[in-house]
């Protein structure tokens, strides 16, 4: 019996990210990296059998199509040629218009370009991608698998900005949520786990990342998300500022500042960064708390307090909880933010069980806490949105 | 035995609100208004026994002290001069100079006026009054009670924006709050209501009026509130966005917005009137969804659920809950918005009494709903900020 292999594909404006997912057991056969698009230093790195192998990518331009031209040379050297049933694509904006992964015609990919107005950084590089691996791979069928798209299920009340109603009509501006891969992995994940029928189950699911986000989701669909029109909003992240006070950009211009320099500062000089005034990494703050740096311990106590609140806030949309589901870099690994977070819900009755919290790491899934008075656990779960592209590209075929 | 009248003055840029209150049963004696000051048809009104009056300002200029000298004239034919023991200013903004309510002094004064920048059309409003009422009534004692006051006792993590530390220390960037007077008057009415110490009470404090924020009040004071560095925070208003996706003031910009018609849209063209398209006012709203206005329904749904997450996110400050309580014109008025804000809470097992939430308006306060998952109830209490100010000035002189 051949295998059955996905090319998971996120091509970014200056780099792609691709991966070989066996689309059974989930495990990532290759995974690499082309960086440094348009500079001369343009490199292809890859992991196969633990062993990593490095190349420069000896072209003027073209970056994108010279790295998945390499891929194919890659597939065809590591014998995997036969068993690539699919590629999938991930694109970080579908819009209203996508609102499931979809196979890839030339119309998908015109959409996914007009989409660009919305994320004007990453739906052009996503169809760059697109494109090159097209022309590469010309008998695989291709797939696209959105970020937005397991929000489209939002109602209208919680996607609805407070502004006047003909932004909407006209720029579109409304919350779309992204990350929606991850929310819809944890969440199936979590059910396994829980033995309850994912259309039965409620979750809040806390992605915290580099970029953060949370989604509550009611009978598998999500319901409300803290990201909205775009990634800056929603929870504090590592340089950006989340939700803010829109009276203070207003502040800041009457200074003085520059529009550039107003989103400079609340895109890349906030969140972790801003507050600590020393990193924008998870692990950086902890480590300079644990030091007795008082920034580092104010950005600990605003990340924590402000993931807390959005869990009370997702109360509100679900008619029963399940579980708070922790997920991504530093909801997967970091024990002190995982335990702040738990002691922020005491109100909702979580108690932290000490010892499955330390031991939820390094890629382990687990019960970390339980809440009786709503009949609740807490869990952790290492999410896989390359797992998911691969295994909604594959039942589409 | 005489009155102890407390008369209340709330100056703003071109209007002067007063009233004279009896510091002892918070009874307004005299209540009135100036306004249009600046302009030909600058008038001043006041209501006394149900009889309302009207006269024209006359005069070119300087209308506050016109107003205020209209007003000691007031007091003489009424004869309350002598009753009259201490003036009382509404100010808006007291920074983190001021937390609590103190006498006014020519160096209050002069911080006042320092303290425009975080409130540049408030508090030289606030000023100009007070120096107006200094003139005209020189030998009465006078008190600034500040609106951000009560607010000053939130936890650094709860003050604390996710931006740049140089933008508090340069700029004093932080969560302020507005509302204090309402939320500190609610929350001692619903302790005395619940015959609980107020030092060992808790409480979600709903204000919800033309402008309209929560506040989590924990052992009688304020942990965290709604309302930021400016009004423009935290819940939709009349015609103000509340808490926004920063990328969307720069998505607008890009599209050649400029900052003025930006934040135009969102102090005066959001909130009630821009997502029902029709009217900033709750009651129009509640008319039109009743004749079937979809733009109106959505407004209602939007607004009621966002108070609705706000009260969950207010469980995370607080050790346990007593009540929630709803005030101001909406807050105290609005049955369709009370039944859906607990409707929404679900959740945290609240239960419309829906007898008693029918009754609760007009003035009357009561227990709305039960929770009996946390031992908690919702009330209504109509605020009375004008009586706080009064109390506050007599408990200093």
């Amino acid at each position: 019996m051949s295998n059955s292999f996905v090319l998971v594909i996120n091509s970014g404006s200056s780099s792609l990210k691709f991966a070989v997912i066996d689309s059974v057991s989930g495990d990532a056969i290759v995974s690499g990296l082309g960086e440094c698009f348009g500079l001369p230093e343009a490199v292809i790195s890859w992991k196969h059998n633990g062993e990593k192998v490095e190349e420069s990518i000896d072209q003027p331009d073209n970056h994108h199509q010279h790295a998945i031209n390499r891929i194919v040379a890659l597939m065809d050297s590591l014998g995997f040629t036969a068993d690539l049933v699919a590629i999938g694509h991930r694109i970080v904006h579908g819009g209203e218009k996508f609102t499931s992964t979809v196979r890839i015609t030339e119309t998908v990919t015109a959409e996914i370009e007009k989409l660009a107005d919305l994320a004007p950084l990453h739906n052009p590089a996503g169809a760059i991608g697109i494109r090159a691996a097209m022309a590469a791979f010309p008998s695989l069928p291709q797939f696209a698998v959105f970020d937005t798209a397991f929000h489209q299920t939002m109602p209208e009340k919680a996607f609805t900005g407070a502004i006047s109603n003909e932004l909407y009509t006209e720029y579109g501006i409304r919350r779309y949520g992204f990350h929606g891969t991850s929310h819809y992995f944890v969440s199936r994940e979590a059910a396994k786990m829980l033995n309850k029928p994912v259309e039965e189950s409620s979750f809040i699911s806390v992605h915290l990342g580099n970029g953060a986000s949370v989604c509550a989701i009611s009978n598998g669909q999500s319901v409300d998300t803290s990201m909205g029109f775009t990634p800056l909003s929603g929870l504090m992240m590592g340089t950006r500022c989340g939700d803010l006070d829109p009276g203070i950009i207003e502040f800041l211009m009457k200074k003085g500042w520059s529009q550039e320099k107003v989103f400079d500062a609340l895109n890349k000089k906030s969140g972790f960064l801003g507050v600590s005034g020393i990193t924008s990494d998870a692990r950086g703050v902890l480590e300079a708390m644990e030091e007795g740096h008082e920034g580092a311990k104010l950005a600990f106590e605003v990340f924590t307090y402000r993931v807390a609140k959005y869990i009370g806030s997702y109360m509100i949309p679900l008619d029963h909880l399940d579980a708070v589901i922790f997920t991504g870099g530093i909801g997967e690994n970091s024990l002190p933010i995982r335990s702040e977070i738990l002691r922020n819900l005491k109100l909702l009755g979580f108690v932290e069980d000490e010892k499955a919290n330390a031991d939820a790491r390094f890629g382990a899934s687990g019960i970390v806490a339980k809440s009786e008075l709503l009949g609740a656990v807490a869990m952790v779960i290492p999410t896989n949105e390359e797992f998911v592209i691969a295994q909604q590209s594959v039942e589409l075929l």
